[in-house]
């Protein structure tokens, strides 16, 4: 029986690329492993997908059973409904250390990096297997997503040299032109469902007991979002009462300007404007240099919650 | 300011020295760090000190406010009491993930195998630090300590190879000798207060939100035990009240026979002999080939519990 590999719910291209890369390796070094993934490929996946000539991995919802390997979070949220039952026999992340425990022994790969896929390059070079150009490929670009093409706060020097290591296995001569081409497909919004765009990437936290919506669209411009952002800010609102969530928001990142906009919806604005130092006006507050939810929106948060 | 690097509460042998083991890592690569522990010594413990040379760490119960790399456990209960108001930067373990957690990304290197040095020395590897004579004789002990000889089924060829490496390092010629050397005077229990014999090697568990501890102490010969196995059984009782625990049971690890006998106090001594499919008899059990409470003791005990 293989084990699966699958990243979080609403997966992004560091979850796709990296469950793909690491069921690969654990094939390499003699362990059958499948990847899987819990939802639909993001357009920004699939560019990448489509550029080295990937298929998305299987869909699968239901882990019963079975052994998993967790890829990109170690929040029970983020995991499959069902993996209490199941049996985690890896972690391979780059956040905080979340809820996930277990009632057996595991490997965890973790570091404080800029994306999964950073961390399991560093696998692939314990185990001292090669790593092949399209895998290369694939990796290489959820670095780029993951640190906004270096840019991001959380990008550190790791990521960097990997990124250059990928790149040279990848064939890759200017990976930063491929970078903005990925950013570029990330940031076509027209046309498609406001609720697609809001769950695109979307995370769930708890807060100290306050379960916390937040999500992300990273642009070249925030222009693309003059038309519809009232759509979004009546859609996160649906969302927070249908979760029966204490917050709900959405940060609209401009790559470009390096920084966001927050539109939030909350039963107590008063602990956001807390958690960043800053007034909303209308729901709606520009923070300057945020990139980084994982390490600039959530630990702010977090504390004021605390 | 230095992080510390802490083990759990009531050191083993694998605690000790993979502080003192990781901090010289740490400081080696830039990273001012200090060993210190939670509590006292074990016998054992102090005689692998003495044996290569090295002073117990610093005793330090409080941690608020500052950087702490964790040794050996992810659990609550056997953390820093005030670990909730430290920062942990890492984690380096090879049990069960636990119920810590981080507001910030941290490094953790958890592996499945016998000793939490065995993935230190992994740490060495990874960032090509030459061991010190010393250093390697201490951890060398603690996989000796944690496998007992390599006959624990928790031990792993990467256990053996990592004894066999550090072995060379530490100029040990026989290194089972000084492991037999070692477990006899883990196995002097004469003269020791009862109270001490019971918390030597004791951990609190919580399991579906029941308080369980489970004490351990390996010998080499049971008959030590014929003299206090009443006292003892008498003390576990009191503890159990002191602490409003659930259960409180103590293993008594004959390693030559390879087997223990366990002494258990519980409010449902069935959820006890369910978990191991034998009946207590006056509250005490044989269980054949178990050496390990990691392994063989705390899972079958946590799924009689869910």
């Amino acid at each position: 029986m293989p084990m699966y590999v699958v990243g979080h719910k609403i997966p992004d291209s560091d979850s796709i690329c990296g469950a793909i890369a690491l069921a690969y390796l654990k094939n390499q070094i003699g362990e059958p492993a499948v990847a899987t993934r819990l939802g639909d490929v993001s357009p920004e996946t699939a560019f990448i997908l489509g550029r080295f000539g990937f298929e998305a991995p299987e869909l699968k919802l239901s882990y019963a059973g079975e052994e998993v390997y967790i890829v990109d979070h170690s929040e029970l949220t983020q995991a499959p409904d069902d993996i209490a039952e199941a049996t985690i026999v890896g972690i391979v992340d780059h956040h905080k250390l979340g809820d996930l425990t277990t009632s057996t022994p595991l490997e965890c790969w973790i570091r404080p990096v800029g994306c999964s896929n950073t961390v399991i390059k560093m696998m692939y070079d314990f185990y001292g297997v090669e790593i092949p150009k399209e895998i290369a490929g694939i990796m290489m670009c959820a670095i780029l997503s993951d640190t906004v093409i270096f840019k991001s706060p959380t990008c550190t020097t790791a990521d960097i040299r990997c990124v250059e290591d990928l790149a040279k296995i990848a064939g890759i001569e200017d990976f930063e032109a491929l970078g903005m081409e990925m950013f570029n497909v990330k940031s076509a919004v027209a046309g498609t469902p406001i609720r697609d765009l809001v769950m695109r990437d979307y995370k769930d936290f708890n807060m100290n007991g306050n379960l916390v919506g937040i999500g992300q669209l990273e642009v070249v411009d925030l222009a693309v979002f003059d038309e519809i952002k009232a759509e979004l800010e009546a859609d996160i609102a649906v969302l927070k009462t249908e979760g029966e969530r204490h917050t709900v928001m959405l940060l609209l990142t401009d790559i470009m300007k390096e920084g966001s906009e927050l539109l939030v919806i909350s039963d107590d604005v008063e602990v956001v404007e807390r958690a960043y130092g800053k007034a909303t006006e209308n729901g709606r507050v520009w923070l300057d240099g945020v990139l980084s939810r994982k390490k600039q929106v959530v630990p702010p948060l977090q504390d004021a919650f605390a």
